[in-house]
């Protein structure tokens, strides 16, 4: 069955759920009309459905692989990437004056996604390159973001982010790596990264390592650490990669899945780096792309659930037990429940996107918090929407579907990273029930107060679902006013139950918004708020519960 | 980290949350006192921790392999299996006279729980001969019994079970597979299976293949299919491995998981069989153990979720991230989360061992029935629990998660197929909705007037833990009455929830009376009931939704 993106869902989502209209009306991005958009996603989702996704297997099956130093990549990613490029999808939404698109975010998301669904492993490579083009654009000097950011765009270099090692993973603020000034405004780099995706490939001609390191005088913890610039080949006076650089791929990682994607230990063995931004503020410069990361990540969720769901779909039609199994209705039930959670996790993710460009265009605060916010949202319910679409797309194939052939298990083995990777979604709810709540919950008590509202709205023409939704708002808005009251070890014992609660609020809301419109939104908005939302209730009875419970518990008791 | 066998846990089960001693008590079980108890499964736990866990990661990579059409085991496994079977373990609950310890299923339930938390493609292999064992008891001549039970049970001989065909998985009626009787009370069996697992092996002199097939008169359907012995090698007249047989493996799966169990497709030329049990009467003598097999499905789940619990938990005290993790308030909620599934599943699938082993010494039906009724849900929510505690169990490793090397990403891999295996987990839910209330509800109501009654009586020592369990009892009681007046489309839209719930409130009621006891327990009691049986509401609330919204949507409008 062969993957199609979502263009008609997508346009949907941004004409009646999630309106684009309002990021359109801005000056800054007027060129993103209706016909442009539409005219966008048509050309990627043709990218998508004929030169990305027939490569799927082929990543999986032929891994990445080390050879002489030099990682070589799946049969057809290399050549990929470079269409890729050429379409100009690594750079929907950088400026143009590098030569990107200067789209909103929000269109940049909607292509992410659509990438996701068709090749997860490939798509990782310019989301990467995306994110470092963002982190240039920011916070690089003038001849950095001249010299690199054109050549990330036209696909000729890719970019990686080096954070992780061994001891710092979470706490990023542990790492040891080093920054020696070498007198001429470049520094030494030494040590070793792990978990670098892509951090090599035979797909570009150069590698650009963005790197976290400490400067002889830092101060310990995050505030120590700054971040350079570290190309695998040393740019010469032309732009060309010169000289290679003293750094190196250990190894390659053997993962569960996302084999496309080679993951890398890197070491860094006194290899020259350009400074981005200032000494100390690495983590800040991190940080400014930290959020559209992990907005990114979500959407590689919603992007494979969409692909499982798809073929799950073709699956149950085609398969005959009794009858076509789409007829069972724990099969249809299955289907339907995919589709619901498919809807709200990507109106979510695009909700967000609408408010960072909304922030961006307009300058007012309160769409940047409303991005901020539902950035851990869009996170972590994204991705455990594709961890658990995926695996009901597994149980619709019974046992073909834990049969590799299939592909079904591919899907869940691929997603099962994102979860993970950008912060675990553990560390997601943390920042939704700590950071994002530090404004004592405003940005959260304005957006429940929008879902009220339009509950309200809704009354008229849909009495049932709509008193649902406003329900369970205002019981979310009770709990939030008593959260925001707990200790910090209470809040965290139930974030992850609140950020739960939370997802399934809005993702009712939004199915609440496209029942407006009728016919089959009305019919999965019914399965999503009579069937899914009453979980909110459950997960809110679990974040109730505080820590005692957790900590009465010693590892002892747990069985250490 | 070396798995260890919960000889604890489980004694602590049969002791007091689950009592063995009316067992114990009966005439034909007289020999399982307290102290054969402990020596058994310290025996057998010694096995699975020195032999069999060592074998685990050797088995997913070095899958077993088709050469020259014979199965080439993985490394080890064959010396392991003569192991298993020379300590009794394949024979645990098989009479004395042929060989095996003749004690309750109980016992052989906990024995098959460690078995798989250890190794779970390995165990899988004693298991199928555990299940022909109990096929052959109850449905074979005498001298077929004869001839093959004490092979099966010294290890000699193993046997498999070959049911499914391309077009009949969850519809074995559909199955094509031809009988042609010989003349010479012998039979010449014809067609393909798939999915057969451990089909052929090198660990074994002689496999035994039970297949279903239709004689040349058969009616369509189930009612025409009929049980045969296919031996691999045809025994001589010394009951030796004589002539092949006209069998033989046409490939093996390449599977997500379970490497070291071999898949096989399997082709049967007029390879010679002898009809066990009655013509027409196949499927009623396959149903005689599909309900033992399906609760040691169950139990599969349960051990693999044992074994990347201890994983888990070993690794959140070692790894340091600002803290140990470990200290982290959601790292504990998922350790403490995790093993409260587990103590609920493994109570549950005792408890359905105990109530088979009560009937059968007793011959009382209300056992029988009560064990009828635990079985789907013993099967489902021990195989939900084992992926979902293996899924938890790569959370808590974070990045290290996905890497294979910890071995955390094998468990999900392994453990993903029961839910599918031996009956899908829908399939599952619709014989508890379904079948399971034939009786008008008579042995769920028994069973949740036990578990109201059991409350009631914690009330003084535990007011609130036990007034939450009565509640959730008395709400799942008022839904099934409701659902036995449902049609069957309603019912079964409703079953995976329902079978949820149900799991729930049971789960609940044995932690509950595990609390009684105190200290850790009624600590863990607490994290599942405050927790975890808040989920149960939500679940009701989905099976009371119905078919109406799923099949309103048609195909189309899910995006066919």
């Amino acid at each position: 069955m062969a993957y199609r993106s979502p263009v008609a869902d997508i346009r949907f989502i941004l004409d009646k759920v999630v309106p684009l209209a309002p990021v359109a009306a801005t000056e800054r991005f007027a060129e993103a009309t209706p016909e442009t958009v539409e005219a966008v996603l048509t050309e990627a989702g043709k990218l998508c459905d004929e030169v990305m996704a027939p490569l799927l297997r082929a990543g999986d099956l032929h891994p990445a692989r080390l050879e002489n130093g030099v990682v070589r990549t799946s049969p057809g990613f290399r050549e990929a990437y470079q269409q890729i490029a050429e379409g100009g999808w690594v750079a929907v939404a950088a400026p143009q004056e590098y030569g990107g698109m200067g789209l909103p975010q929000t269109i940049c998301v909607a292509v992410n996604d659509m990438m996701s669904g068709a090749n997860l492993a490939l798509q990782l490579n310019p989301l990467l390159t995306q994110g470092q083009i963002e982190a240039l654009e920011h916070h690089a000097s003038e001849e950095i973001k001249a010299l690199y950011i054109p050549k990330l765009i036209s696909g000729e270099w890719s970019g990686t982010m080096n954070l992780t090692e061994p001891q710092a993973g979470s706490d990023v603020g542990a790492l040891r790596s080093r920054a020696e000034p070498l007198g001429d405004g470049t520094y030494a780099i030494t040590g070793q990264k792990i978990f670098i995706s892509w951090g090599d490939s035979d797909v570009t001609e150069n590698i650009c390592h963005l790197v976290l390191a400490r400067l002889p005088d830092a101060s310990p913890g995050t505030k120590g650490i700054s971040l350079f610039m570290v190309p695998k080949y040393i740019p010469d006076a032309a732009g060309k990669p010169g000289v290679a650089n003293t750094l190196g791929v250990v190894s390659l990682e053997h993962k569960m899945g996302l084999h496309g994607s080679p993951t890398c230990v890197m070491s860094f063995e006194a290899a020259k780096g350009w400074m981005v931004g200032e000494p100390g503020k690495g983590m800040a410069a991190m940080f400014t792309m930290m959020n559209n990361a992990r907005l990114a990540v979500g959407v590689q969720g919603i992007g494979v659930a969409e692909a499982a769901f798809q073929q799950a779909l073709a699956y149950a039609q085609e398969r005959v037990q009794f009858s076509q199994i789409i007829q069972h209705a724990d099969v249809r039930r299955m289907l339907a429940e995919m589709r619901a959670e498919i809807f709200a996790a990507r109106s979510i993710a695009l909700a967000c996107a609408v408010a960072l460009d909304l922030g961006r265009a307009t300058g007012e605060d309160h769409w940047l918090a409303r991005a901020a916010l539902l950035t851990p949202i869009a996170k972590a319910y994204g991705t455990d929407t594709g961890i658990w679409v995926a695996e009901q797309g597994v149980q619709v194939h019974g046992g073909m579907g834990f049969i590799e052939q299939t592909g079904a298990a591919q899907y869940c083995r691929d997603v099962r990273v994102t979860a993970i990777y950008e912060g675990t979604n553990g560390i997601q709810a943390m920042d939704l029930a700590g950071r994002k709540m530090a404004d004592d919950g405003r940005a959260a008590f304005r957006l429940l107060q929008e879902i009220e509202d339009a509950a309200k709205a809704a009354r008229e023409a849909l009495p049932d679902l709509a008193e649902a939704v406003w329900q369970s708002a205002e019981t979310l808005r009770e709990h939030t006013e008593g959260m925001i009251a707990q200790g910090t070890q209470d809040r965290f014992a139930g974030a992850v139950p609140y950020l739960r609660a939370f997802a399934r609020v809005l993702g009712a809301h939004y199915h609440l918004r496209a029942a407006l419109e009728g016919g089959a939104h009305e019919k999965l908005a019914a399965v999503y708020i009579r069937r899914l939302l009453p979980q909110a209730e459950a997960a809110l009875a679990a974040a109730r519960a505080g820590a005692v419970d957790l900590f009465a518990l010693s590892p002892e008791d747990l069985g250490a």
